[in-house]
């Protein structure tokens, strides 16, 4: 991004589910789009999206609406991850388990290269054909392999201890998936999914509409 | 909620995760938390904070923060959740084999009961003690477990048939897995958790910061 506003982590969210749904509809043959079809198609409503295609310059013109190839241009340029990128996962429980064979297979250029647990011998073993270690050896394989930014899947009183050393070796980012809201300095990005409060949260958005 | 404003969907996410914040605010012994605090301690900026509690009717006292013990009891009966919560799981896979073991163990009345997979026998088996059945049961088991909304973790093609039939058998909610954004009649509620483009999101935060 050469801009100079500082674009809402909510916005930044939304960029790879923009990017998705642009290439459906130029794969449809779709020249251009309105707000309302994006709106339709992605369930979010319109005026979230002309706000968050305002803040990467893009501006739809009344009765024409988005240019699609533009658009894909600008979002492929955007979210370019031509340099791989390299994941670590810490915590191989169930969750973990799952998104080891999961392994972001539709992210071309990520990949889960290393991955870190408890319960691993200390000459590593193979779980969905990804090297598992101990998590002494996180600072030594975590750059071995380069990875460059981890996902959490371990127990909640263990996040801030293991985000504390991933911030020592200058680790990028975190996925977070425990319910603990870590600590990080600022130089690091955080993004958290707790499963638990979704489905709260979906559960309190059904009670909700009931009343 | 007895209020007739309309809550934006973002701030009813974030409620459940103030109750959890604000519990440990009370834990703590603390009487009144300012939306800084509660900014420092969740992450989210404190702007966002103050018009997500005036949604909710609490308004804060310049220079005295919000009462915690007040907001407490208003999330916990805004959350309340006395009648129990029954979810089943569609597509037992690595995901979903995980989030039955898994299970929502934190939400204290909230658990799924049943589970749907296409490789599940016709009389069904245990997995991790939830009854697994075969899709072409979906119907008449869903509604034998007194379930009330899904979890969604088949695989992208299946995603949009399942959600019509629960839509036809009166489901309130599902909670969605898949890529697919999928269309619901307008009384069903849909939260969309794609684990790929949580990873996008925290790539392009990363890249987009070191420019």
């Amino acid at each position: 991004m050469k801009s100079e506003v500082k674009i809402p982590q909510a916005t930044t969210k939304r960029l790879p589910l923009y990017y998705r749904f642009l290439q459906n509809f130029a794969n449809e043959g779709q020249e251009r789009v309105s707000s309302q079809q994006l709106s339709e198609a992605m369930k979010i409503d319109s005026a979230t999206i002309r706000r968050d295609f305002s803040y990467f310059g893009a501006l739809g013109k009344k009765g024409y609406g988005y240019d699609v190839k533009h658009l894909l241009a600008f979002f492929s340029e955007t979210l370019d991850q031509a340099e791989p990128s390299k994941v670590a996962l810490i915590g191989v429980g169930n969750l973990g388990s799952a998104l080891l064979k999961y392994n972001f297979q539709k992210n071309h250029n990520t990949h889960i290269v290393v991955a870190f647990d408890s319960k691993a011998p200390i000459e590593g073993k193979l779980v969905s054909n990804i090297p598992v270690y101990p998590p002494e050896l996180l600072e030594e394989k975590y750059q071995e392999y380069g990875a460059e930014m981890a996902i959490l899947t371990v127990s909640p009183r263990s996040a801030q201890m293991m985000a504390d050393r991933l911030a020592a070796i200058e680790a990028k980012g975190i996925l977070n998936f425990t319910p603990e809201r870590i600590h990080v300095p600022e130089r690091m990005q955080v993004l958290n999914i707790d499963l638990s409060v979704e489905l709260q949260a979906l559960i309190y958005l059904i009670r909700n509409q009931e009343e």
